[in-house]
């Protein structure tokens, strides 16, 4: 195998051939390809794109390339939720011990941030002594114990993927709807579920803008979870602005305590329920959706998924104390408030420069090996269609230094629009995707 | 500088701010940016280009990124030929001891195998001892006393495009106009040429396969070396067959010491000499193109270009007696006849799967930090044109064991087609191009 002649064969538009996908992988998994012939071919990939047939033989060889989760002879129904990535989107945060509070078991395996967009495991580490880090009989065992584990790919599980994931996030190869497909389903595949749902997202802050591309990036990952036992079903999701107020990893985090103590924001509480019931729904648990929307709600209500949530900080070595003192998580050492110069109406706020703004004040990865200072972002209060009169306060910025402050100005000066109209914002949730079609959907 | 949102542009097709190329250059040099991230911008440009202010930025950079050869107050002509490269082009290894023997010094820091092609390097370190690493005091030395020196890119020059070169040749992101500009010039325009020729390949087996992209990057190349006070000319050359009958490294540097004994190939020696007059001109040694041949065409009939590549060969620690019996040059173990199984015309002899023949036979690079075995190759005798009866032989292949034979013959079976009619191939030498336009030649 001659790994530059296949990347010219790719670069010029071809297909590989059979069998060509599967020994890449096995090579890459061996170290015999370096990650500069791997950043070329992915980059080629993203122009490119793959057949399906590619497709289907890159996923099963990265999911083939690791262990799964095992719960054998286990009855309770696993289910999970993936999101295909945003600016603010902590659904995953709620969802997780909520579902787990509802009867269904969520074996949660999450990713890094990616591009601009942020990393649950990134977010869950803004908590004290939280690990990510459990191996695969652990969070087994947690799963069984709590219902529930939130954890990051172990070393077990599709490594290639894991290193794939890393480089394409400082490559800038991640906007692909193969490389995206190829990525979430080769995980999801391995952690023994008996479901899934997907939550993909659409509008400029996420990896598939467009509408259509958006539902083939659906259809295309329903059909490697069906292909594989998985009952799979998609949501589309709003993109066009940040979900919730809080973007930056421990900002999210409190945002995420206070909503499962019932003062989440509207859109972000709106999204978790969609998503919720889609996941009782799917993992068998709950058959009408205004019941499963209830159930949904009681956990809050009753405390029930914040004690859960509790359970699983303590569980893997995190102070759950924080649930109660979100102070506990880390503090920015310099904030600023952000206010408009102009009246009139909130046009937009774009998604992609607050990201790129937490990553230019450190809160986000700039290369594979990168830490983050989980202290720094935003909480933006401005919404489109907001009326605004000058000087009125639209965010506040959490920065470690005075430059810090400076970046983050500059993201939201590029991200907020202020101007004599708002065009109207995409719907929060706007088609169901399943194995039998699409569904679109108006609040 | 966040270099992944710079990928992500040059991905979506925009061009970088000024001092961008600048900045990226200086902190690849410094060690901040990874193989991995520039192999993805490499990639990136191979798709969507440079813009002429990105070019001639990125060009400036590279060549600032490290020394040049300095003969101040000598008053030697100093003239250079670069080829963009080919298969079987072994016309810089005749030009520099014959060009030197009319009186112009040659400076010649040439390059290593890039993608399909061979390089000038590759070739010199088949013959035993021979080293292609000199200081460059060293090589100043050289030119000034022997008129000549054949050379490897010092690490004081231009160092990032050294770096570059090797990592284009491993990540299929080679064919690219401004790229191949960008790492010519930044090389050339270091050697304190007073005067340069070109010899850009078009055809199959040439990195810029269309004609109109070629004269594009020959005016694109003449601009750059005149906006520094280099005499630029260039001439376009067929690339759509190998170059004489020798592929692969000794058994090209073999075939050399034959033509500057009076024995080369036909095709070989016109476009040597086609070369070697534009040098003596755009040199300043010679007015008359009839002269400047004959005075070529003498430096063989005299045994005198032969002589001077023994003294080169000596003064870079080679042993100067291989121009008298190439038999000291390393020899391949096993060879054997390929034949034609089927009657008819040579219909092409595509380069590109010789390229990758020899790649696959050990004696090409497919990794950065990869060696290469000198001794193996093919001596192809079949040209287009010729008719050939069932079993006649086509060419010679020269590999370390069975398995480089049965991939040479492979290569062999792709590369040589026999057909019922042969395709007029491309003239030898097509077309001039100075920075005074275009001139389409005929023979």
């Amino acid at each position: 195998m001659v790994i530059p002649s296949l990347i010219e064969r790719k670069r010029d538009g071809s297909s590989l051939a059979p069998g060509t996908w599967a020994a890449i992988v096995r090579a890459y998994a061996a170290g015999e390809v370096p990650d500069y012939q791997m950043a070329a071919l992915l980059m080629a990939v993203v122009w490119r794109g793959l057949t399906p047939a590619e497709l289907s033989e890159l996923t099963a060889a990265m999911l083939a390339s690791g262990d799964r989760l095992r719960f054998d002879g286990w009855s309770v129904p696993r289910v999970d939720k993936h999101s295909t990535g945003g600016v603010g989107d902590k659904t995953s945060l709620l969802l997780a011990p909520m579902v787990a509070c509802c009867g269904a078991a969520v074996p949660m395996m999450s990713g890094r941030g990616l591009g601009h967009t942020g990393g649950t495991l990134d977010k869950l580490e803004s908590i004290p002594g939280f690990s990510t880090q459990l191996a695969l009989p652990a969070a087994i065992a947690q799963v069984r114990r709590l219902g529930c584990a939130l954890f990051g790919q172990t070393p077990e599980i599709a490594p290639v993927d894991r290193r794939l994931y890393a480089l394409r996030d400082v490559t800038g190869t991640v906007p692909s709807v193969p490389l995206i497909a190829a990525s979430i389903m080769s995980k999801k595949l391995a952690e023994g579920l008996d479901a899934l749902v997907l939550d993909v997202k659409t509008g400029s802050g996420s990896f598939v803008p467009d509408e259509e591309q958006a539902l083939e990036l659906a259809r295309t990952m329903i059909g490697l979870g069906e292909a594989h036992g998985v009952r799979t079903v998609a949501l589309l999701t709003a993109m066009d602005r940040p979900l919730g107020r809080a973007c930056g990893n421990a900002l999210e985090m409190e945002e995420c305590l206070l909503a499962l103590q019932g003062e989440g924001p509207p859109d972000l509480m709106e999204v978790t329920a969609a998503l919720g019931v889609e996941m009782l729904m799917v993992a068998g648990v709950e058959r009408d959706p205004a019941v499963a929307r209830d159930r949904l709600q009681k956990t809050i209500t009753s405390g029930s998924a914040l004690r859960k949530l509790a359970e699983v900080i303590e569980a893997q070595g995190g102070n759950p104390a924080v649930v109660d003192d979100p102070a506990l998580l880390p503090q920015a050492p310099h904030s600023a408030v952000y206010t408009t110069s102009s009246a009139g109406v909130v046009a937009a706020v774009h998604p992609r420069p607050i990201g790129h703004g937490i990553i230019a004040m450190g809160g986000g990865r700039t290369r594979v090996e990168g830490a983050v200072d989980p202290s720094v972002g935003f909480v933006i209060t401005a919404r489109p269609g907001d009326r605004v009169t000058v000087g009125q306060p639209l965010a506040t910025i959490y920065a470690r230094d005075a430059a810090g402050l400076e970046a983050g100005a500059e993201a939201l000066a590029e991200a907020i629009e202020v101007g004599s109209r708002a065009p109207a914002p995409r719907a929060l949730v706007s088609h169901r995707v399943t194995a039998a079609g699409v569904e679109t959907l108006r609040p």
